[in-house]
């Protein structure tokens, strides 16, 4: 089928919350309020590894509208986190240089916040360890009692590795250092709890995997998961680091269950900063090797992460890393090995692209430089190695639809690929692969639908998926529409509410279109059911000879013999014995978790994408200005081309930041640049227009043909940039993001020391 | 089955809403903010008729925080009520003392009614029209352009009138007057309404009715169905005023509508006094016919109701009042003429009873006296012309189960019947019938309802229904806990949202036990039955030998074979194709909508029920003292006793209000007893104490047996105490409340007059 045959699907639609938002009338967790809600405020550590010797709260108790005062003595027993490593306060010991000592509850947010300035806390300061390598190094100190400091690693091989670069002509070896990066989402984080009298807990905030969150404070708290709800509010931009349920959220609870009465807790933009997970920071030493004729023969790859003071969601990326490695090309022989340290610095997580960027921005710095070695063009070599259609790969990724190919054809034509440019000009591309079917990582990768058709031919589309602001409202509700005969505007999508809406694993890796818009496609094709068969009695023409589209149903043979959709459900209802039109479903994956040696097929099928950077750099100061970004990539069939462009617009301007302006910078852990002053995102002044474009393969497993397509803009970007920046100056960036002064000291052959 | 065979059915349960609420934790429309809002207030005539001359509102929109002034210019064409003659602000003419005449939003509640003060009306007043006799009275004035003075008259017979009384040997003529009487809720009413940028209307408010409410604003606004969202606040008590949509809702929309923004209007108590919807006065004449030994053989009763200013829901009372004259008892012939006139008053509504108490008061008041005419028993009277189960009345009501006679004997017991009372003191006993099985008012009767069984086996129960304080919630907790074999404790109640929940009708009629419980139970069952079946496969048993208690699946031929329920929901979840377990169902009852002639089966079945009083009364201050009150009702199989005792008690109350407390005064259509002092609910401090009991006939149609139970508790409470009063003064009262001053009167010769 192609786009033109559908009403819904494929037409550039704004998104549902794009109104609300822009006017205000959205209510973000800030918003919010409760019937005898009190605030709370969190007192840090201010140092990045201590004993705490004392602590007094006498003072901070006594002030003005103080309800709680709370310390680690209260928070004994709550463990939680990804490695059940944390704990809401820190009784003895503190880790980090934000590591959350103690918390009070009061009327306002000034007296809370007044009050931790009362609150007396004598500190033994112990030295600490700011490197993942320190951490591993003989005689480092022990960081959390009775564990090793090396949390985890990761040891991942597919094919012979000996006979991989035993065949290999060149061999290219780097050191690679990757930054630590910021979700920089607009909203700060925060949370608002309430337990009820009979120990019902509810929580609102805005995570991605509220679900799973659900299960968290019912471990953590020890009670039954029966007994606690969680609901979103508006989410102001998430990009991961929504998939832990954070510190802040279990002290939060813990000061309204201390105090009876609901709480709320939010960081100003200084902690969150300070506090919001991050892009794990790496140290790499990576080697490809080639035949002379440019075939990959083998990718190997030592990852060495910092993963902080705690274990957070980020510490599974290598999972996503080694994909990567051993599948962005046709690669026979792969080894990563991935090494999860411990140190005293603040912990990363999940964010956007969950270790692909990494590993994307290897691959494509080792394959341009080989590529360079061997005299063949970039684009070929690209093209030589890219994946096909209909293929495994060999540690068992089932590629279905892929686009690699056209991705990498076209963003070249866009690009201007072979054309001369000036002096200190240069272009570069980067290929990428992502998961687009689903990535299980739970014991259910599914999603349940509930649609429901009014009298009014309103259609409630009850899913379990979440809306962090990627326009899934927007993607569910075309696809119900299209399916159905509707049109969106008569979707109203309800989604926030773990008590009312159905079971989903949350949002991440790229699966809410795929995933939640199978299960929304099955639950509209229930209710269409049901439509169909009763507007057969009113059309005196079997159901199976019948259709639906904008808001009528209509006999396919003869288009002009139709019934309103509405007038068909009203029927239904107002007869004897009358019903409502109501569908439900739950789709879970063909995909599969993969097994010890991490092979299988995570994903039911996989995006692709390739972009092409243009840039020119300054000799003089090392300044690199980004003049041109294409970006090309295969979704699938596109649900919402407005979305979509958004979705890799945004993503791009994220990899941009990630490879030319974005670090959160520490001494001794301790945050230096702490606002959006200083921790330099990209603004429109600096961003050039991104040109997008889309390769639609129609996948055959995709609601209407579609992939996911979440994470994929941001995971190229930097390397087509570096890529760009060697052709412009010959200089090979292996650390970014490429700074002024890291350009500057590269050019003039100073290394990239800081 | 007897109540011991469940588990959760028939065991009383805290309602699950009785914690919240006196803790505090609810959120009432009072409580209610959303972003940006404005607050909104209403200028009122204070004339009851006159000619709006002009209106001047240049000083309030220059008002501090003003942002809109409305009259009735601005609300031109919008027409609403259920007999469409009236708009939110009027403008040529006000026909009612509180006629709103100008509405103000400003960003303060204080500002918006400080520039009501700036509003300069001028009016020519006109002589108003305050009796529907005065208003059926030749000459009188047109009271709406257009439209006949009296409504709508409905005229019922069944039999042969001119048979019946010529058959009978006694007739009883009697002059009847019944007040206006007001709902009390402890919540004044409010609205909140907000347009979104694309049209779509979202409305918080204390309704009872929200499905035909969001209909009632899209005629009024003339939009789509679809564009409309109503959302039910925690309801502070509505006992049928939230049947109607009214004028405070309109004005809200259309502030809301006129400033772009959120609008609340909340009532003052002694605006709410002044403008809620009330019990509609009457002016009765009635006439009953016996034979010697007792056997009624007719009864005639003429009313003539004043429906005030504008056409609301109460003006279908007549439809309840005259099932009550035709099959309280066993009545052969039977004639109602009820003669529904404008007014320059207040209007009336709907409350609790829709004209069962007024009528019941008359039946049982008449029959009263012509019991001690022929010289029978009153008892004996009662329980010779009772109903009987399985027997259809003469216009068609099909009475399935009946446990009237058991009542009657249970109240007489109770009361200690026949015993000797000293002097001044009396017994008095009265019945009811009330409908049990919903009533069709509407093209369904029906309700919908989804559940959901979660990983932790919570149950959502997704109902159509709508609490309003009675404890629906409870109830249909229960049933589905009974049928699912999980606790109350475990179901989380989702219904206050029309773009959530399915269709209901709505809250009236006492039906939501009755049809919201069936079409619960059904869902429920579908719901287990996905359980039963997998659970099948993890017990190696046919799912037709299991079922499911306390949590748990089991082999009912050996019941320690067990599985918990939220394992088996866990493995069909947990599996390669999971699923989760959704129930949804339907029910619309098998009744009709009467025909022109009134004749038709309007409920599936029917409750009953009696009241005996025993009072004192003082015979030289008029003052009588209730001195208690015993109220035996069969709703069917009671689902939650504890709540059915409440229902019970408060509408005890509320019937020993209207008979002996509670009545608006008004002078030409001004409200005279504008706060809870001067109009008398009664207090803890003249209540009695009140014993409550039931006759628990098992219903074939009910979910496990139950009827419907709100409104019976209400309505024969002041016959019963007139009835009393008689017993002990031998005077009978015709008016009510029986104040003491109409008492005294009454016991010195001077009748009732004012």
């Amino acid at each position: 089928m192609s786009n033109d045959t559908f009403v819904n699907v494929g037409k550039p639609t704004v998104k549902k919350d794009a109104l609300p938002k822009v006017t205000g009338a959205v209510q973000y967790l800030q918003d919010l309020s409760q019937p005898h809600m009190l605030h709370g405020a969190v007192l840090r550590s201010g140092i990045s590894r201590a004993k705490i010797l004392s602590i007094d709260i006498s003072k901070a108790k006594a002030a003005p509208g103080v309800r709680a005062v709370l310390t680690g003595a209260d928070s004994e027993g709550i463990i939680f986190g990804f490695g059940k490593d944390n704990t809401p306060l820190k009784k003895d010991m503190v880790r980090c240089h934000f590591d959350e000592v103690a918390a009070v509850a009061a009327d306002t947010e000034e007296q809370a916040r007044a009050a931790l300035e009362l609150i007396e806390v004598e500190y033994e300061a112990l030295p600490g360890v700011f490197t993942a390598a320190d951490s591993l190094a003989e005689g480092a100190p022990v960081l959390h009692e009775g564990r090793r400091n090396m949390f985890t690693k990761y040891n991942f091989t597919v094919g012979d590795m000996d006979a991989g670069f035993a065949a290999s002509d060149e061999i290219v070896e780097m050191d690679i250092r990757l930054p630590i990066h910021s979700p920089g989402q607009m909203a700060p984080s925060g949370c608002l709890a309430a337990w009820d009298h009979e120990g019902r807990l509810t929580v609102w905030t805005p995570n991605q995997v509220p679900f799973l969150m659900a299960k968290d404070f019912a471990d953590a708290f020890k009670i039954p998961g029966s007994m606690v709800r969680v609901i979103q509010p508006t989410i102001g931009g998430s990009f991961g680091k929504g998939l832990d349920t954070h510190t802040l959220d279990m002290i939060t609870v813990l000061l309204a269950r201390e105090t009876g009465r609901p709480v709320k807790v939010v960081n100003t933009r200084e902690e969150e900063l300070r506090v919001c997970t991050t892009r794990q920071p790496s140290v790499v030493h990576a080697k490809m090797g080639i035949t002379r004729d440019g075939k990959i023969q083998a990718v190997d790859v030592d990852y060495l992460c910092d993963i902080g003071a705690y274990v957070s969601w980020g510490v599974g990326t290598p999972v996503v890393k080694l994909e990567t490695i051993a599948a962005l090309y046709r690669i026979p022989n792969a080894h990563m090995l991935a090494r999860m340290a411990y140190t005293n610095n603040p912990y990363p997580g999940a964010i956007r692209g969950y270790g692909n960027p990494q590993s994307t921005f290897i691959l494509e710095s080792l394959l341009d430089e080989l590529a360079e070695r061997i005299g063949m063009d970039k684009l070929a070599i690209r093209m030589l190695n890219a994946n096909e259609p209909d293929t495994t790969t060999p540690h068992g990724l089932d590629i279905s639809s892929c686009g690699q190919k056209e991705c990498l054809e076209k963003a070249a034509e866009m690009i201007g690929w072979g054309v001369e440019r000036p002096a200190n000009r240069g272009i570069g591309i980067a290929a990428t692969m992502n998961v687009g079917g689903g990535a299980r990582i739970y014991r259910s990768d599914g999603c349940g639908t509930i649609v429901r058709v009014d009298d009014f031919g309103k259609v409630s589309l009850i899913t379990g998926t979440t809306d962090i602001g990627q326009g899934s409202e927007t993607a569910m509700a075309l696809i119900v529409a299209e399916e159905l005969g509707v049109r969106v505007d008569d979707i109203s999508v309800i989604n926030t509410d773990t008590d009312v809406k159905p079971w989903d694993v949350g949002c991440h890796a790229s699966r809410t279109t795929f995933i939640g818009g199978n299960s929304a496609l099955l639950a509209a094709r229930e209710a269409k059911g049901k439509i169909l068969d009763f507007a057969a009695k009113l059309l005196e023409t079997p159901a199976d000879q019948l259709d639906a589209r904008d808001r009528k149903v209509f006999v396919v043979a003869d288009p002009e013999k139709s019934v309103p959709i509405s007038t068909v459900v009203r029927k239904l209802h107002f007869r004897d014995g009358g019903s409502e039109v109501v569908g439900e479903a739950f789709y879970d994956p063909p995909n599969k978790m993969m097994d010890r040696k991490f092979y299988g097929n995570i994903s039911v099928t996989y995006g692709f994408g390739a972009q092409a950077a243009e840039v020119e750099v300054d000799q003089d100061t090392g300044e690199v200005t980004l003049l041109k970004l294409v970006c090309v990539h295969d979704a699938g069939r596109v649900i919402n081309p407005l979305a979509a462009v958004g979705q890799i617009e945004g993503g791009a301007v994220m990899g941009i930041g990630y490879g030319l302006t974005e670090e959160l910078q520490f001494d001794e852990g301790r945050l230096l640049n702490t606002s959006f002053l200083d921790y330099r995102m990209p603004t429109t002044l600096e961003v050039p227009d991104i040109e997008v474009a889309f390769v639609e393969t129609v996948d055959p497993h995709g609601p209407f043909g579609a992939k996911g397509i979440g994470e994929m803009g941001l995971v190229p970007t930097a390397a087509a940039i570096t890529n760009a920046i060697k052709a412009a100056t010959g200089v090979r960036m292996t650390r970014i993001p490429v700074t002024r002064e890291r350009m500057y000291r590269a050019l003039v052959g100073q290394g990239d020391a800081d």
